[in-house]
C-alpha cells in the first residue's frame, strides 16, 4: 500500500440483507478515499464504537498505520499467517472489543488477507451475538473469494474452518492498489479463483483471461478492475441463489477437494491456496476425462491456460498417505461419501462421488 | 428424572425456518418416549452422525445414562454450572464432534438446563458453520426461556453471553417429568420468567398464575403443561415478530437489567437467574411509579403475586459498586445509554433510559 491508494480507484459492494442475499456491485473512481472524515462519514462509522482488525505484516505498512491512527478507531493487531487462524485470535479480538467498550451496534473493520477477513468476520458474527462488519481485503484472493459470500471461520484441531458461521459483511471495499506490492505466489493464488469462476460460468470470462494474460500478469489497473468485477459477479450469482450451500453453491468448491488435500500433503507454505486449487481443477478435469464425462478438448484448453499463467500442474512430490487422510476428512461429505465437483465442459458442472482408485490414478 | 419420564407426557415445538421465524407448538400425550427406536425414528437422527451434549449432574442420573447408552449416539459430558459456560467447553464439544466424525448434516442434541442448552446450541451454530440442533431442556427456566428463541452463547471475561449467535433449534422436546426432582430455587427461577411473560401479555395468564398458585407450586402435571404452553406462546409471539431483537423483542428483557446487576453484585449462587429477575421486575415497576409512568395499583398487584410465590423482594445486602458496574456494562446499550424496560400497566411495555440517581433510590 502506498499513498496512491489514498486517492486510487476502488469499488465496493453491499449486501442488501442477510436472509435474502443480494449483492450490489458499484464501480466508481475514488469511491472512498482512505481518510478519516470521508471514509468514516460514508461508512457511518462512529470511531468510538468500531474496531479495526489487522495483522503484523500490514500494520508494518507506514501508510496503513497512519490511517489506523488517524481514524480514531481502536485496533487489534494479530500475528500474521494461517497458524494464528484459531479461537485464541478470536478471543483477542473479542477482548479488544470489550476493553474498548463496543456494544452490539459496533462495526468490526477487517483489513487484511483471507485469514484476517475470515477471523474478523467470525468475531463480528459472535460478539454480542453479531455486530456490523466491514471488510477491506488486501490480497487478490480475499478480494474475489474470502471477502464475498459470508463464510467466516477459524481452524480447529488442524481442520480448516472447522469452527465458523455464515455472516456476510455489510460492506466490502476493494482497493486495487493493494495488489501492487502483493508477492507473485499470492497474486497467482487469487487468480486461480478467478479462473475457477470463469470455468464455472461460460466462455466470456475465460476468453478475457486467455486474451489478456500479459496485462493481467503485469497487474494493469484498468484490466484488474474489469477482471475482479466480472469474477465477483459470477460468485455473487452462486451465493445469491444458494447462500447456505445447500445445493449449487457447492460448485464453487471446484478444484478444492483435490486442492485442500494437496495443501495438507505438500507441507505448509509449499503451495498457496489458489495454486493448490489450480492443481486441483486440472486433476478434477483429468478424472472426468478418465471416466468419459469430461470433454477432452476442454480439459486440454484449461490445462494450457493454467500453464500459461505459470501454475505448477505436474507436482507429484507429496505424501500420498496425508493426501488421502485429508480427502477422507473433507467437510463436504454427504452420507459418508466425499463429493467431488466435476465438469463436462465450460459452465457444465456437477457433483459426484469418485472411486478412490481413480483419484490415485490422476494424482 | 425417573422411569416415569420414559412414558411421560411431553410436547414439542418446531421452528419452521430460521429466517422466517415461526413456531409450531404441539401438545400430545407421550409424543415421544425416550427410547432409541421411536425417539430417533421421529427425530430422523442417524446415531452415527449425532452427538449428545449433557453435564455431570445429569449424566449421574441412571435413567438418562442408560438412555444415552442405548441411543447409540456418542456423547460429551461437561462439568456442571455457569463457571464452565465458556469457549473451553465449546472446544470440548467441537472436539468430540470431530473425533466422532460428525459432518455438517450432524445433529447436536443438548440435554440439560440453560447452560447446556445455550452451549450446545452455540456449538451447533459454529461447527462446520452450522449443523442441526435438538434440545431437551431439563429445568423449568430452560423449558420456557433458554430453549426457545435461538439465543446461544458462552460467557467471556466475566460477561454473560458475550460470545454467541442467533440459532434456533430444529426441535425442542419438553418432558414435564424432568421438573419433579428440580430444586425449589431452580423451579422458582423458571417461574419468574413465566410471570414475566404474563406481565408482558395481558390479564389471562396473570389471572391463571394468581388462581392456581397452590397447584403450580405443587408442580401438578396437567397445570404445568398448560402453564408452560401458555408461556411459550407469549415468548414465541415476540420472537416471531422480532427474531434478532431489533425492537419489541427487547421487552423480554423486562426485569433483566436490574436482575443481571443483582446477580453480579449479590455474589455467585445467592440468587438463581429468575429469582434475580423477579427482584428486578419489582424494582423496574417501583422506578416507573417514582417517575409517574407506572400505575401504582398494578405495581402493588405484581409485588403481591411475587411475594405469594415466595420471591425475596426486599434483599438489600449487596455491593452497590459492583451493581452499578454491572449496570454500566449492560449489553443492551443504545448510543451509550442503558435502556431499561418499564411498564405502564399489564401488557403496556416500553424502553427508557433511566437516571442513575433514580436507580439508586429504588434498590
Amino acid at each position: 500500500m502506498n499513498t496512491a491508494i489514498v486517492n486510487g480507484a476502488a469499488f465496493c459492494y453491499t449486501y442488501k440483507s442477510m436472509d435474502k442475499f443480494t449483492i450490489n456491485l458499484e464501480t466508481t473512481e475514488s469511491l472512498i478515499v482512505i481518510d478519516k472524515e470521508i471514509a468514516l462519514g460514508r461508512l457511518e462509522i462512529n470511531p468510538s464504537n468500531a474496531l479495526i482488525v489487522t495483522d503484523k505484516t500490514l500494520s508494518g505498512n507506514a501508510a496503513l498505520a497512519s490511517y489506523i491512527k488517524s481514524s480514531g478507531c481502536p485496533s487489534v493487531v494479530l500475528p500474521s499467517g494461517e497458524a494464528y487462524k484459531n479461537l485464541e485470535s478470536i478471543k483477542k479480538i473479542a477482548e479488544a472489543a470489550l476493553r474498548s467498550g463496543l456494544d452490539r451496534q459496533a462495526v468490526f473493520i477487517g483489513i487484511g488477507g483471507g485469514v484476517i477477513c475470515d477471523m474478523c468476520a467470525f468475531a463480528a458474527s459472535v460478539y454480542m451475538r453479531g455486530c456490523r462488519l466491514v471488510l477491506l481485503p488486501t490480497s487478490l484472493l480475499s478480494m474475489v473469494d474470502a471477502s464475498i459470500g459470508g463464510k467466516t471461520g477459524v481452524d480447529f484441531l488442524e481442520k480448516k474452518n472447522l469452527i465458523g458461521s455464515f455472516y456476510p459483511a455489510d460492506k466490502v471495499f476493494i482497493y486495487i492498489d493493494f495488489l501492487k506490492t502483493l508477492p507473485e505466489s499470492e497474486y497467482r493464488s487469487g487468480l486461480a479463483e478467478i479462473i475457477k469462476h470463469a470455468l464455472l460460468t461460460g466462455p466470456e470470462l475465460l476468453g478475457f483471461l486467455e486474451d489478456n494474460k500479459e496485462l493481467i500478469m503485469r497487474r494493469k489497473a484498468g484490466i484488474l478492475e474489469e477482471l475482479i468485477s466480472k469474477s465477483l459477479r459470477v460468485k455473487a450469482e452462486y451465493i445469491e441463489t444458494d447462500f447456505r450451500e445447500q445445493g449449487i453453491r457447492a460448485h464453487l468448491n471446484f478444484g478444492h477437494t483435490f486442492g485442500h488435500a494437496l495443501e495438507a500433503a505438500a507441507g505448509l507454505g509449499r503451495f498457496t491456496h489458489g495454486e493448490a486449487v489450480a492443481w486441483g481443477m486440472e486433476r478434477s478435469l483429468r478424472a472426468g476425462v478418465k471416466i468419459g464425462l469430461t470433454d477432452r478438448n476442454y480439459a486440454e484448453r484449461v490445462r494450457a491456460l493454467l500453464l500459461g499463467y505459470g501454475y505448477n500442474l505436474d507436482f507429484e512430490d507429496f505424501d500420498r498417505k496425508l493426501f488421502f487422510e485429508a480427502i477422507a476428512a473433507d467437510k463436504k461429505k454427504k452420507n459418508g461419501q466425499i463429493q467431488f465437483i466435476l465438469q463436462r465442459n465450460i459452465g457444465e458442472t456437477f457433483s459426484k462421488a469418485l472411486d478412490l482408485e481413480l483419484v490415485k490414478e490422476v494424482i
